[in-house]
Formats: structure tokens, C-alpha cells, sequence
């Protein structure tokens, strides 16, 4: 007795958590019982008509099958319905018409047409130009054989094809008036709030990324692992990347619908939208690839990544900060200040990494200096490789036997490293696959650098210390490129907002109001 | 008259086209007409029993609903039509039986179950978990209240409910029927052959990759434009990392498909195939990421990329390859030979590259120095810092007024290359956009980096001079880790061929042969 009750309030309780996680959910469930009820009730009302009795079946149906989420979905399957039955409807009275003429042949000729009927329709509906209008197709058989072969039985094509049609406006009628008067969903708003959404995902899946590729250095001496939690991060940056056809059908839907509440203007620029997710996804590839220095095989040594730590920092700070001010421009529907330099300071962070970067480029091609003394000011290039030099000639043999052990452990290390990484994939067994799969290639790759090792073992390790430094060189154009690609993000969201006639921004009103003042006194 | 019968050429010469291009969807038309006609003569024929007159069209609508393109997706329709029907009619003849015994409150009985199925089945419709049975929950429904609202009326809810299942059943089987027998189109068969097309994309999409970067170089100087075809090479790569969405529809609908021609296991690992398909993403990612840097606006001068030419080159010929081979052995199904070194030679390839870069490292962080003089052996490191420092110090002048000049057409000429960038974003007026957006950031950040030239001029161009360099550190080793990630591939594709038991590479059994022959020897 007591299994069935703990089951059954464990359903309860998740129930319970979808219903809060969900509300719209909830009361969109809510609408169709509600939509279904007025039908019903319609159906039930002893009207004089007969046909209603007879074919009430169509209206329920209706409400059924074009109740959707968004009042633009419900729009375009309602429309799509119609259509449908319209055109068939005609052509189905035209051909049984002819059918009369025919005699003898009539069932024949009725069979013949709805094969042809059925091919044309399904050659056209799998066209890709047609694809929004496959469920108007699918409508349009359905009525087509409905009104052939009901029709044909009872002598009344007419009558038949005219009361389907008026059932289907009534059900039309009522999803529609229950869909927009009672809690409307608009597919646009949810466009809206998903790229909303998409830009704050991206802002900390970059700042996460730095974080943690500094991060990293501190862990990566103790346990050689990694922390581990990029996975979360990243399926925000993953999400923005994938919502593409998410976003397509919300624009599809999204342009069926009237103008409403913030988006009062005709023709409202949702492609726009579209537009400006597609130059956001844009930077986030390269916050992907980022995402892929961390989780490569070869690494730059900790001590390299501190010496660039404060202006990765800055960059990446600066720069989801830039996507943050978006995000709530968007939000806001607010346009960008005029001559406001929103990309001033991720420019100028940008530009102090490059700096850094040219300052310290010995720590970009070979790491074996850094791994033990670090020079504090070399901002003179001549001093730079005669210190250099001497390094390499005091630490060679030092070094030599540490990269070749890094590159032992990284090798091994290596597919918990893929496996994380391949979030993407999904569906990975975690640590069964791992211990497995030390086979074959790994083992190959392994004995092959060995085997190469023995004979040009100084070159090999000098190899893979200059590799793991060039993945420092990688990782910080990477984010410069990031901060290019920024550029053209801007753009895209200042043609949105001149498409989309967004307000002027208050703050820059007030502070307009405030010069102009100051410029009288 | 002239002008509809150009129409209507133009028309059947697009007709014709496509049918050319797609014959599967010319036949699956086809059988979509013979099915109806087979239900329609069923229904014809003047069977006494009169139900079957009377629900005639309930017949007709499963078939044109179930009937889908791929026997998976049938299969699976079907399955959730039957058993939301079989659902719906038992729980809607329990709550006709109780109905009965509330007398006079039956009507508003009735209605407020309906209300409750419609929010409950909504509920879970929506429910993530759930989204597989979305139709299901939808015929669930549509019985549901058809059975109530048409059975209250005749007072034959137990004659309703059997005639709409045993129609339905009928509908499903002419489907099943004629979607198996004739010409079947499998959805596994679909997704072994998109994984096949998308590892040949990838292949090429790399080798298009590298070839463009050193191509470019030759193009770059006489009109500083790009060649502009690399969007047929993204496109291929962007489709197979779109792909997803597509890869886990067919597996939904493979799963449900039986053993079928070249896949006779039960239970066969269509899982599998997915997670290939992720691994070979993530190979993607990484070329998506090459294509970047050619998009990128920093790039490396011409005469550095040269000196990497050939290992460049060799590393993308030996990494398509193995892609290839990968292909083949998937196609045939055949596996990899035991032992066999299939990323040998593109380990190979990589570490030369390596070595390469490792040898001319000096050319990763200072271009100045390649610009005119290109040492040629210099493997001797004591040698290469003096010689570098040298150039440094003769070149400093030349090479400032250079890399000046080349900023400022970078800078100019961004947004161009932005936009040719963002094939992804796709539906962008070329042009138009291009001349108006010399808006505000653009001129900001231009201007920006003038008065920063003003005060740092000489820091600011060595700045560029660098970065520029970096950005051919960041293309080889994005293609290094490209060959890294390959290992997890190969990995990927022997779970794989072991899962799926593929066979025995004929190549191998026949090498085995020798071996063992020349072993007796």
C-alpha cells in the first residue's frame, strides 16, 4: 500500500515543480479545456439545424487541431485550415460535377481524381518553398476525400461541403477569441525574450571562460583536473547557438500576428530580430572556441597565463558588459546613445592586451622561460632576448624533462578532457566510456611520440613547449577577435532599432538636457 | 496568350527539375495517391455492415494523417493514434456509463470532463519528457470528445468508439501496408547516409579552408579582396553542424523502425550514429573556427603563410583523408583494420608543422622581420635571436609606415569582410548595408585608434605588426588541435563499428593473409 502512495505523491511534487517552472503552460492548458467547453456547449444547444448535429464532430476538431501556444501560431493554422478546406471544397464540388456526366464511370473517375489529388498535393507539400503551408495541404486532401466520398454516399456535395466549412469557421472562431482575449501568448515576445535571453547567455558564458581559464592554472598543479562546471556555461553559449530554429519558427509566427502591446508598429522588423541573434551567434563561435582552448589538449603553463591575468580580465569583463548594455537596450526597446562609445572601453582593453601581448611575445613561442623566472619590465625589446637567450641556455635541461612529463599526463589525461567537452554530444556515458577507451589510437598516438621522442628527443619536447605556448597566443587573439566581431553586433542591433523605431534612450535625453544647460552657463 | 503559356513552361520546367532533383518525394506521392485510392474503393464497396458507411471518413483521415515519409515515423504515428484512440475510449465509456447515473446533471457531467481531459492531456502535451507523444495526446483528445459529444447525441458511445477504432486500425494498416511494400524509405538508411555526407562536408570544408588562406595571399596584395567562394565550403560545414536537430529526428524515428537490409541487428545502435555525428561536430567547430581567421581582420602578411605552406597544406590533405576513410568505412560498414594507424600520417603531418612553426618561431611574433628578408636555415636558435634583433633594429623604420598603411585598410574595409563573414546570419542586402554602416562605432573606433597612434605611435603599429603575426600562430595551432580532436573521432567511430558489428575490413583479412603467409615464409 504504501509504494503506490509514495509514487503517487512524487508525481505530485513534479507536477507540482513543472506547473511553478511552467505557469504559462498551466494556463494555456487551461484555455483549450476552456475552448472545448464553449464548443461542446454549442454542440449541445438543441439547434433547429440538424447539420450542426450532424457534423458538431468538425468544430471540436478545429479547436483541437489549430489551438496553438502563440496567437501567430494559432493565426497561421487557423488561416491554413480554411484555406485548405476552401480550396478543396471547390474542387471537390467542380469534380463531382463532372462525375454526374460520367455515368457509369462515376466511382472510377471519383477514385482516379482523389489519386491525383493525393499525389499533387503531397508533391507540392514536400517542395521546400511550401513548407509553411504543409498542414494547409494536409487540410485540403483531408476535405477533398471527405466531401468526395461522404458526399458521393449521400447525394449531397453541397450541403456537405458548406457545413464543414461553416464548423470550421465557428471552431476557428472560438480558438481564436479564447487565444487572444484570455492571457494572450505572442510568439513575438518570446522572440523578444529570447534573444533577450540569448545575449546575457553568451555575456557570462565569456566571462565564465576567462574565469576559468585562469582559473584553471591553480588547479591544474594539484589535482590535474579541471573543475568541471564549463559544462554550465556552456550550455547557455550552446543554447544561443542552437535556438536558430527556435528562433525561425518564432519569426514565422511572429509575423502572422497583429500589432500589440510594445510592438505597435505594421510590419514590425522581426527579422531583425532574427538578423541580430544570427551576429550574436557570430561571437559566440569564438566564445565557443575559447571554450575549446580550455578544453585542448595542449595547454599553456599557469605561470604564463597570470602574466596576461589582469587584461584577459578587463577584455572579458569589458566585453560582456558591452553585451549586458545590449541585452537591456533590447529589453528596454531603447536605441544607443548617439556618438556613445559603447565599445570604447572593450577597445581600449582590447587594444592593452595587444600591447601586453607584444611586450611579452617571448612567452608566446617558448614557455621555458617562464616556467621558473619571470622578467618583470622588459618593455625594452633589446634587453628581451638577451635575457632570453640566457635562459634557454641555463634552463634547457631543466626543462626538457618537465614538458616531457606534462605531455606524458596530458596524453592521458586526454579523453576525460573530450568527454567533458563533448556536452555537445549529449548521451555520454561519463566514466564508462573513460576507462575503456585507452585503447587503440590513445596507446598509438602515445608509443608514436614516443618512438619519435627517441629519436629527436630534443626537438620533440621543444616542439610541445612551443605548441603549449602558442595556445596562449591562440586563446588571447581569439578574444581580440571576439571584440572585432563586437563591431558588427552593434551595427546589426542599431539597424534593429532604427527598423524597429526604439525610443531614445532617457538617460542620454537627460544628460542632452544637461549640456545644453551647462552650455548656457 | 503568350504570357500564361510562358508561365506555365516555366512552371513544368521547375516541376520537372525538381522532380528530378528529389525522386524519392515523386514516389512517396505516388504512394500516397495508390493508399487513398485503396481506402477509397474499401469504402466504396457496398459492405453491408453500415458502420463502416457511416465512418467512412475516419478511415480516410488516418491514412492521410499516419502516412508519413519514413516508415519510422509511421510506424510511430500509427502507434500513437492507436493507442490514444484505444485511451480515449475506454476512459470516455467509463465516463459515459457514470454520466448516465447523474441523470439530470449529464450534459454539464460530460462538458466539465471534457474540460479536464483537454487540461490534463495539454498539461502533458506540453511536458518535455512528453514531446514525442505530442500526437498521441492530440488524437487522445479529439476521441475523447468525439466519442462524448457524438455518442451522447445517439446514444451509441460503445458503437462509436468500436467503428472509429477499427477504422482507424483499417487506415493504418492500408498505410503500413503500402509504405513497406512498396519502395520503403527508411529513416535509418536516411541518417547512415547524412552522417556519410556530412563527414565528406567536413573533409572538404578543411581542405577548402587551407587552401583559401594561402591562396589568398596572392589575391590580397593586387585587390585586397577575397576570392568570396568560401561560403560553398561553410556552407557544407554549417549544415553538418545544423545538422542536430535532423540527426535526432531520424534516430527517433529509426528506433522505431525493425531490422531492415543492411541492418539486421535488433536493437541496432542508431545512438551511436548520433554521438558520431557530435564527435565529427566537434571537428567541425574547429574548422568553422579556421574559417574565422580568414574572415578575420587580422591576418598575417602573405609572405609569412608561405613559409608554412607546405605542412599547412600536408596536415589538410592527411586530416580530409582520414575524414574520408572514416566516410568510406561507414558507407561499406566495414572496420577500421586492427593495429592500423589511420591518424599515423596526419600525426605525422601535424608535428611536422609544429616543428616548423617551433623552427620559425621568430616569424609568429614579429612580421616585420619576413617582410623583406626571409632567413632560410636557421634551425641553430643561438643564430635566430641575433639575426631577428638585427632586422628588428634595421627594419624598424621601413616597417612602421607599412603596417600603418595596412591598418587603415583593414580598418576601412571591415565591414566588408564582416558581412561576407556572416553568410550565417544569411538574408543580408550585400551592398546596401555596407556603404550606409560607416556609422557611428566604425568611425569611433577608427578615430580612436588615431589619437592612441598619436600619443603611442610607435607601440600602436608594433601592436598591429604582432597581431597580425599571431594570427598564423592562431590558424596552425587551431589546426593542430583540429588533428587532437580527431583521436576522440576515431575513438567515437570504433564504438561504433564494434555496437553496430560492423564487418571485418576485406583489405585487412587479405593483408592478414600475407602477413601470416610471408610469417611461414
Amino acid at each position: 500500500i504504501i509504494k503506490p502512495w509514495k509514487a503517487l505523491q512524487e508525481t505530485i511534487t513534479i507536477a507540482w515543480q513543472y506547473a511553478c517552472s511552467e505557469p504559462r503552460n498551466v494556463v494555456f492548458s487551461a484555455k483549450v479545456g476552456l475552448a472545448l467547453v464553449i464548443i461542446s456547449v454549442l454542440m449541445f444547444m438543441n439547434i433547429p439545424n440538424k447539420a450542426i448535429d450532424k457534423y458538431a464532430i468538425w468544430g471540436i476538431m478545429t479547436v483541437i487541431l489549430v489551438f496553438e501556444f502563440s496567437i501567430g501560431a494559432t493565426l497561421n493554422k487557423g488561416f491554413n485550415r480554411g484555406l485548405g478546406t476552401l480550396f478543396a471544397g471547390g474542387l471537390a464540388m467542380g469534380v463531382a460535377e463532372l462525375s454526374l456526366m460520367t455515368e457509369k464511370l462515376e466511382v472510377a473517375f471519383i477514385i482516379s481524381s482523389i489519386f491525383i489529388a493525393g499525389f499533387c498535393s503531397t508533391v507540392m507539400k514536400l517542395y521546400p518553398k511550401m513548407k509553411h503551408y504543409e498542414y494547409g495541404f494536409r487540410v485540403f486532401l483531408l476535405t477533398y476525400c471527405f466531401i468526395l466520398v461522404s458526399g458521393y454516399k449521400k447525394r449531397e456535395f453541397l450541403k456537405t461541403a458548406v457545413n464543414r466549412f461553416l464548423l470550421i469557421l465557428i471552431g476557428a472562431a472560438v480558438s481564436l477569441l479564447v487565444n487572444i482575449c484570455i492571457y494572450p501568448i505572442w510568439a513575438g515576445e518570446d522572440l523578444h525574450n529570447l534573444v533577450v535571453k540569448n545575449f546575457s547567455a553568451v555575456a557570462n558564458a565569456l566571462e565564465g571562460c576567462i574565469d576559468e581559464y585562469l582559473q584553471y592554472c591553480e588547479y591544474d598543479r594539484i589535482t590535474s583536473k579541471y573543475p568541471g562546471n564549463q559544462g554550465l556555461l556552456y550550455e547557455g553559449c550552446m543554447s544561443a547557438v542552437r535556438s536558430t530554429s527556435r528562433e525561425e519558427t518564432l519569426e514565422g509566427f511572429a509575423l502572422w500576428e497583429p500589432p500589440h502591446g510594445r510592438y505597435k508598429k505594421f510590419n514590425y522588423p522581426w527579422r531583425n530580430y532574427v538578423k541580430l541573434s544570427g551576429a550574436l551567434r557570430h561571437c559566440a563561435f569564438v566564445v565557443l572556441a575559447l571554450g575549446g582552448c580550455i578544453d585542448s589538449e595542449i595547454q599553456a603553463p599557469p605561470e604564463c597565463r597570470q602574466v596576461f591575468s589582469s587584461e584577459l580580465k578587463r577584455v572579458s569583463s569589458e566585453g560582456a558588459k558591452v553585451l549586458r548594455e545590449l541585452a537591456e537596450k533590447i529589453d528596454k526597446m531603447e536605441k544607443l546613445k548617439a556618438g556613445d562609445g559603447i565599445l570604447l572601453e572593450v577597445c581600449k582593453a582590447a587594444e592593452e592586451l595587444q600591447n601586453k601581448i607584444d611586450r611579452k611575445s617571448y612567452l608566446l613561442i617558448n614557455s621555458d622561460s617562464c616556467l621558473i623566472k619571470k622578467p618583470e619590465d622588459l618593455d625594452n625589446s633589446e634587453n628581451l632576448f638577451d635575457i632570453q637567450q640566457n635562459d634557454n641556455k641555463i634552463l634547457r635541461i631543466k626543462s626538457f624533462s618537465e614538458t616531457c612529463l606534462d605531455l606524458r599526463s596530458v596524453l592521458l589525461s586526454k579523453s576525460s578532457n573530450e568527454i567533458s567537452t563533448t556536452k555537445i554530444v549529449e548521451s555520454l556515458p561519463t566514466e564508462g566510456v573513460l576507462s575503456k577507451s585507452t585503447s587503440n589510437e590513445q596507446i598509438l598516438w602515445s608509443s608514436y611520440s614516443l618512438t619519435f621522442e627517441d629519436v629527436h628527443n630534443d626537438k620533440e619536447s621543444k616542439t610541445y613547449g612551443s605548441a603549449s605556448a602558442l595556445s596562449l597566443a591562440t586563446f588571447t587573439s581569439l578574444l581580440i577577435e571576439f571584440v572585432f566581431r563586437l563591431q558588427y553586433l552593434v551595427e546589426v542591433f542599431q539597424e534593429l532599432s532604427e527598423a524597429a523605431c526604439f525610443k531614445e534612450s532617457i538617460v542620454d535625453l537627460k544628460a542632452e538636457t544637461k549640456s545644453m544647460l551647462s552650455g548656457q552657463d
